[in-house]
């Protein structure tokens, strides 16, 4: 869609940790996961990161309509009545920002600064997409399935509806579900009420939001969201490839007690327990999460698997000496992937997947 | 509490428009409601405001006790289980942050820098305060109640658990709710669970979640968040006087679609129909909305109150021409009182009740 509008331009450049009004107003308008939640298998609702490029669309479940068409040889509508009536699913699924950590990220993309916080995990509840495709069949020459949502707006001048694409051998391999619900409640609006997909392992763009529209195309799909953004790129012209899969990450719950502006933690000497959780995509399981006390590294202990797309716990005890301290968790994967202590380049902040740190002042029991 | 740490000392000067990476972090973890949700008469689940000083406890609401203790002739303690016995209450209740438009004030306080979007109606659901303070029945010396939560952690080097006061005859006239559920549902851990007050047409602050204790006492309270933040002040060194009930206030539904990055909105020319809500505290009903086009304003048209303690909803119709635009939204209470157009001067940035502003970018149909 073009742009029939004088769309202001994005900012070219940023300063290391300097943001303007804009990205404050991002920031407080979408919202990271509490840390503290950590301790959780399930993510409380509402306290799970959300990130929205566009308005939440609040939209009539009654009269809702999901669309299989395009190249299928046997299009149809569905109901979320309909939908509900299918075989239902419940799964706790990890999800991720793929500019989670941009902060980080020198020089930093101008779009939403996310810090550590954009990563949770709700029990989402739906059904299997699989069978509903089979049902619509696509046809020999069909190549993709778009994804597209209710919520419509621009970036850098372009208007669209929010979509997304997975090729059919990539579909093949993911156990998409189609969601209507989240933490034993209906679907949330901001969440993407009445529906949505949950891709597992993938990160969150290819989670489409209130989801309208699947259709079979037979070329790859050129929306926005697929070959403009959501790509690794080294520098601004560079082509790119495309984000998919999570990339191993670890968080602690920060311990002790905060400075209500710093963030800065405060605990007191002697033995802390410290936890927190594990994740990678593609379904890869956790081998391995370590603690580091200002560059040394400690194996932590693992307490399990919430699911097979969810986070691992894990905890480790910490003999903390007065002084201040710079606390780092990083995981590794059973692929052997392991969390770097630096953050890796990308021209857009995505994939930022290094240690977290935390820094902690330790006082005199 | 005095403070074992060398806690780190908040910045002494901002500039405008300017943020760091701590006010960055705090934007991100502090989440403002969602401006398209004004459309609702009650906030959804999740999409309300949050500003929490230290971290969310994550308490056990079976073992959970409220202990009524100090100046009482005849202290007690309530379980969970008790107080969902007693008489039961639902009512939607406007709430909002004090800080709430903070970014707008210049020189800005180091703090949360809250934009436009710190405030939401949810439908509370518990007991009735006043029955229980009865039956506690505060001694003859007893001046204030103070109310303590379980949350924990450090200002300006001062640890202390947040708590607030209410003299008694500021209790007389208020409808202060002890609650435990939210929007049909249990109350969530981030909103306060498993119990809190909320205290109808004052500013957030004084609406204590995690709630553990409430206690007569024969002296002013002297709380870090009672004497020390919360005031309005002309300068640093300035006593100042509390920040007690909501000054009038409204905000609108963004009309349009957004551009991510910037949030600017683009309409197509034509009629717009622009919709939000008013408010005020203490009660005090809402007599007037204007909408203001370039510094032309017209009268909206107001259409219901959500309750006695809630906001007000209006509508009115611009007739929108192409270019750049500026919406504003300015109400009026049954005092008199109407929103300013610059923001109110505030040494720490609260009660910022200036006319909410929004760029609009308009395109020829």
């Amino acid at each position: 869609m073009s742009n029939p509008f004088q769309a202001p331009a994005p900012k070219a450049t940023t300063t290391d940790g300097v943001y303007d009004d804009a990205e404050r107003a991002l920031a407080n308008r979408n919202s990271g996961t509490l840390l503290e939640t950590l301790a959780l298998d399930v993510t409380p609702t509402g306290a799970h990161y959300l990130l929205t490029h566009f308005d939440t669309p609040i939209l009539d479940a009654a009269s809702h309509r999901l669309r299989f068409h395009g190249a299928f040889e046997t299009p149809f509508e569905l109901t979320l009545d309909e939908i509900c009536a299918l075989p239902q699913v419940t799964m706790p699924v990890t999800l991720e920002c793929a500019g989670n950590g941009r902060s980080g990220v020198s020089p930093r993309r101008y779009s939403m600064p996310w810090g550590y916080e954009a990563a949770g995990t709700y029990e989402w509840t739906g059904t299997p997409l699989a069978p509903l495709l089979a049902r619509a069949a696509p046809r020999a020459e069909a190549v993709e399935i778009t994804f597209t949502g209710a919520d419509f707006g621009y970036d850098s001048g372009c208007g669209h509806y929010f979509g997304r694409s997975l090729a059919l051998e990539q579909l093949e391999a993911l156990d998409v579900l189609l969601v209507h619900g989240m933490n034993g409640l209906p679907l949330l609006p901001q969440h993407g009420a009445p529906l949505r997909i949950v891709v597992p392992g993938w990160y969150g763009m290819a989670s489409v939001k209130w989801l309208t529209d699947i259709e079979a195309v037979t070329q790859p799909y050129q929306g926005y969201q697929q070959v403009q953004t959501y790509r690794y790129r080294e520098h601004a012209e560079d082509p790119g490839r495309p984000v998919t899969e999570i990339r191993v990450k670890s968080l602690m719950v920060p311990p002790g007690a905060p400075d209500w502006v710093s963030r800065a933690r405060l605990v007191t000497a002697g033995a802390v327990e410290v936890q927190g959780k594990a994740w990678s995509g593609g379904g890869r399981e956790i081998v391995k999460v370590e603690l580091g006390v200002d560059g040394h590294w400690q194996e932590a202990e693992l307490t399990g698997r919430t699911g097979p797309y969810a986070w691992t716990g894990w905890r480790a005890t910490w003999h903390a000496e007065p002084g201040a301290h710079l606390l780092q968790c990083r995981a590794t994967d059973a692929s052997g992937a392991q969390q770097p202590l630096e953050p890796p380049w990308d021209h857009s902040g995505f994939g930022n997947n290094a240690a977290h740190t935390v820094e902690v002042h330790v006082a005199q029991r």
